[in-house]
């Protein structure tokens, strides 16, 4: 539940940057233990890590695949 | 990484939904079996459920305490 609760806020920091005129990426697959090593204390785990910056001249990939509004959505 | 791309998404709707001036609550702390069985096939797993809704009078309560900022954050 701490993790759910932290992502939700993470996705408001991240629209918060967005919406500040910058360029949030977030980003797991790395190394947490050193995260957690280098920056924080054994009361802190870290979630995720969010690039902040001003993107450069070709700086996105081609946004993956999303599935169809009728594949995922119901209506009870 | 699953559940923490889709509570990032999760957050994003939430965003939306009181962006078109409704009240949107995230909750946990359900029978996620039962919503499971009810709504959902094996393919998918129900992550929260968020009520979607006009509140009416007297529908908050009040807002629980947060850590002060120099609490929580570290400038690198």
């Amino acid at each position: 539940a701490a993790a759910l609760n932290a992502a939700l806020q993470a996705a408001y920091f991240i629209i918060g940057v967005r919406a500040a005129g910058l360029a949030a990426g977030p980003m797991t697959g790395l190394d947490f233990a050193g995260v957690q090593k280098e920056f924080l204390d054994d009361d802190h785990t870290p979630l995720m890590v969010v690039n902040i910056g001003k993107p450069g001249e070709d700086a996105w990939f081609p946004r993956s695949p999303r599935l169809e509004f009728d594949q995922v959505i119901t209506t009870v």
